[in-house]
């Protein structure tokens, strides 16, 4: 961009727990002659403001993809314009691909923040057709590009506290099985303990705020859970999923923690959550799943999406048991001081609920039968 | 009944896979003096006019529940009104309880088929409380009921080719984790065989027809694929649900053939199903599945919105290959002659699809941004 | 009740508009010697917090009826219940029939708000198995019952400051023509004005403020705009609709200041609102007015959808000129400081929106077609 | 096209009701040396196959619109593709603006028939950046353009058998009343007759087949209400509404018969439909007309959807009696034989529905409210 734009740059690169030595990323934009370098920790927000808001929706794409790429998006976004906000910036620029997801995730988020910006987006902008001519590049201007495991160019990968994906290369075959040296974050279930893991996590309206009755800050419960969700081989995915440009993509996702509270806060919402706003959870969740994925985070119509199921999680608080085991991530028990399941009201056994007589379930049905015997007796 | 309402008794017993020797329902009846005895063996219909049709939306109750109990009910309902109507019988009875959900499916199946069918519900009209004073009036008569494992009075169960069900005794107590033994139907995790299980299985039209090649009955594909999920522990799930009536429920359910069927399914719809429709889909799969647990299989609203998932299943044609391994069915590969995933289509090299200029998506972007940037602009 | 029950009786009858002399109602309660009579004006409290709310959403019920009568009844209910609470009173009661639709919007009213009450329905318990029953109970006590203006007994009546409804005797009949002399809130468009009115609204986040730039209190400004559209013959709806108990109903609405709130609430949305959470409200609405049709105002799921709807309003801020002229509402003019309409961007003439390239929408059009040109390419 | 591409011209004017001289486009296409000109007169297609399926689905886009130009499009489209193939044609062309609807709607039915078409689209790929650029080209090229009844450059028209539209000019401020000489298409209000006229309107299967018991053709069907309703000054709409590419747009539209039988649809649905289908349709309609509106009518969801709402019409036949009056299209009565209204069952007098058992309802209400109740005694 130096040379194509002559102005000066500022980078910025944000540690969302990617896992790599961040700093390599300001010594090497120092190497490069860039005076304003910006390199930042934002783990405690993206989980606290982006994951767990995500969570309380159950949020699955296309039944199964937990977003973790998208996620985390508009907060690099969102951060990235304040900075050019703060240090006077024309422009500003990402490195996504052209038929991908990221540049929508990207620069809508920009947009919606920053009406006026100006985005400079080089992949689609000058020659890089593909990662071959990506590599050509970075080869002749000595810029060093991270290989795979075996020294080969790498997959496309995205990596921070909540995913690692991996995708392009033979993974673009969705016949062909992917190897096992591709999964990069977790554990095997073949190679994960014989041993089952137990632990309790704790919720306060919808979040996750204790492991095994320790109060833990956001992140550092996600990180927690990774560890103990990747040491037991949960959370892996390959999938074929639809992409915003009309594209479809096979991706393979790794999201340890993410799966175990999400299989943990349906089990608390199963006890402390009216069933009414549960369906409606339930029925508004894919929308919403879509927003994100296509970029949307910062679109009125996602925020209004989540100050509804906000509203929903003012009981969700508790306590789920879960059992981790070689892929398996399953509740065993789950309690509440707002459980709405009372051993009393559905016992088989005669119950003290004086009030619940059986002949109300005659009328029950006799009422939600009455249109079918009507429609049934008037136009057959 | 014959105490009751001094008439004659047809019975009616349905062989939907629940494995106990049907013809000792023939034998009570008979010893009962009952001299019109119908028993069954409705499987083959079971599966390909309930299960298949159910799983061609994916359905899952509440984020979890493959349905096993509400899909068999109204086949049954439907059975013993056309035998009603063949016997010329005034009345029909059940023996479901007066605070779950299946009082419903039953009932407002046989109203809506038959509406001037008159419905005798013992449990309702009787004086039976609980599941107690039932064992006390089966002892006062001396009809036989079977106990559990451990010689004591039985969960409620219901078995069928899809799945066994758990529920009532300790399982009222949602905070207790439910002891081994109760799991009937499968292997657990933890006992099954250290070596994965791989199979293909074959799609037409959203519809399961093969097993590694091999053309089977739908009775018969589910039947091979519960031997094989049993074995490898797959299809377990421990939930609390939320009943029509308005309580919440904890039940155990094992779905083994029908777990790695939903997993399959969605793996076939996700390289040839349109992404429109497979997003429509999904928004309306909790209504359809809320519809079906609470009773309205033969309701209108349930067909017309099975119309419009059958609509979307003409391509959804091809071959799943899946690994089954200790508790864990997932998706190793997918193939379809239909398939709208192509390598030339998204690869990161260059690619064939002369159409897809790298400029198209700037457009795509910026008219997406342009309301967000006018609402920032104007009302910020 | 004094004589089935023999306990002392507290009445509660509340203005809402209703238009009758309601101090009648203390003065038969006195005479049948109850001594505590609460008769209470509820009309700003009824239009603020119930009309208004529900006015934000555009409601209708099967498109086209503005649930006058219930949005009333949680109203009534709520503080009926209030009064229980203060008087401690063991019970409540109402006067609505068995087979429709307010006897569900008071008890679930009733049952949310205070759980363990005790609610006595007159009409299902005793032997009131009809209209005419009860006219002649009404005549054995010496009870006056108002009669229709042609002297006969009248049809099923409920009015309040948003609606008058009439039901029963002849309007059974859905392919009859109702009377005139039926209508009894609205001037017919053939006798209204043969000069239109013209008038302006003003919205402050949603809500209705000012008539022709005149602050006004809730009340007051559906109070005029019930003249005004009176007047002029707005409002009429002859409608036949589905009752929650499963039975239509064909019932004669007139609703004439509403039918003008609502028109000119869609009008000052048209130009303030994004458009995605317009839509959004759209697709949420048939829900949500069939939660109050149904009776679930003080449900949570009725919460959760106001929530949303709540949060789309921030910036429905603005003037709407309306025309009222025999029976015609209608909109011709709107604007707002908030607009998100302008002329320079829509403009067919040379724009100063320099950011509109025409290229950019041969991109949105391209990336949109692509499913479907893939789609038709490799499955047809 | 010609002085610019140097090749062969095909011309495609489809006569759908634009009440122009249609032949004109053959002579001034002749004039300019095209050989092959097509002229067509696809009214009945158009009313059968694009606007009856559009109205069984009772569809307003944005509470209001009814899709008169969005419905025409993908015929056109569709007429054009098939032209193209019968004379081999390389392209095809429109012409529509570039910040407008119809662009998308013209193209996403090129590419969903014929996904390797080319399209050319002169507004944008050639410099002309405004209608006035337009005119002066015109004018140089010595192309006669229509001018408005003043002699003026015209308002953004657009008219066929179902509406006309305007829109551009003053229209762009939508905070200024339309003047009444641009409705073009229906008298006003003011000026329609004194006496209302009554009619009749027959439907079968959810399409109208008939006026005043006379069968028509669907062409001759909305001819003759379009004839009635403009008389009547039925069906003025002036609206803002949201456009695909991201603005907003007032038009004003005049929909005079499509107005009637919108109306007249959902009466005859009124008595006919069951209530869960109506409710479906009505949660599903906004995504429907915003498919239309988008250009998605060739898309397989918009299909998927028309299978549903298909399904729905089955047993939607029947009379329904309007009054036109003045601006007013309203019902006054309607019958069917299969309707599942009958005075019998909701009557307030003592019915012959010996099944409708006064305490029914309350068992109905009772576990309707549980679990509200359980929430207030657990929750609160």
């Amino acid at each position: 961009m130096q040379d194509t734009y002559q102005c000066e740059i500022v980078t910025f690169t944000a540690n969302i727990g990617q896992g790599k030595d961040i700093e390599l990323a300001r010594e090497k934009a120092e190497l490069m002659g860039v005076k304003e370098v910006y390199v930042e920790n934002l783990c405690e927000e993206f989980v606290r403001d982006f994951v767990f808001p995500m969570l309380r929706a159950n949020t699955l794409y296309e039944g199964n993809y937990m977003l973790g790429t998208p996620i985390a998006r508009p907060l690099i976004a969102k951060r990235q314009i304040e900075i050019a906000n703060e240090t006077g910036a024309d422009a500003v620029a990402h490195g996504a691909t052209s038929k991908g997801n990221d540049q929508l995730r990207f620069e809508l988020s920009y947009y919606a923040l920053k009406p006026d910006i100006k985005i400079i987006a080089p992949w689609r902008e000058w020659n890089l057709r593909s990662r071959t001519s990506l590599m050509n590049y970075a080869e002749k201007y000595h810029i060093t590009v991270q290989t795979d495991k075996r020294g080969a160019t790498p997959f496309s990968l995205d990596a921070n506290m909540l995913h690692v994906s991996s995708e392009g290369k033979v993974l673009e075959y969705p016949e062909i099985q992917a190897a096992d040296y591709i999964w990069s974050n977790t554990t095997s279930p073949e190679d994960a303990p014989d041993k089952p893991t137990i632990l309790d996590i704790g919720f306060e309206n919808g979040d996750p705020v204790s492991i095994d009755s320790k109060r833990l800050s956001p992140a550092s419960i996600l990180l927690k859970l990774n560890e103990l969700g990747s040491a037991n081989g949960i959370g892996r995915l390959d999938l074929v999923e639809n992409r915003f440009v009309g594209l479809k993509n096979r991706g393979l996702y790794e999201t340890p923690g993410g799966t175990i509270l999400h299989v943990a806060h349906r089990a608390i919402e199963s006890i402390t959550l009216d069933r009414e706003m549960g369906h409606l959870k339930d029925e508004l969740m894919p929308r919403y799943a879509k927003l994100i994925y296509n970029g949307f985070w910062f679109a009125p119509e996602r925020e209004m999406l989540q100050s509804a199921i906000d509203f929903s999680q003012y009981a969700v608080t508790g306590t789920v048991t879960m059992k981790l085991y070689k892929g398996n991530a399953v509740v065993i028990a789950r309690k509440s001081a707002n459980s709405l399941f009372s051993a009393n009201w559905v016992t088989f056994e005669e119950s003290n609920l004086i009030d619940y007589n059986d002949k109300d379930a005659t009328g029950f049905i006799k009422l939600n039968a009455l249109r079918l015997r009507l429609k049934k007796m008037l136009q057959s």
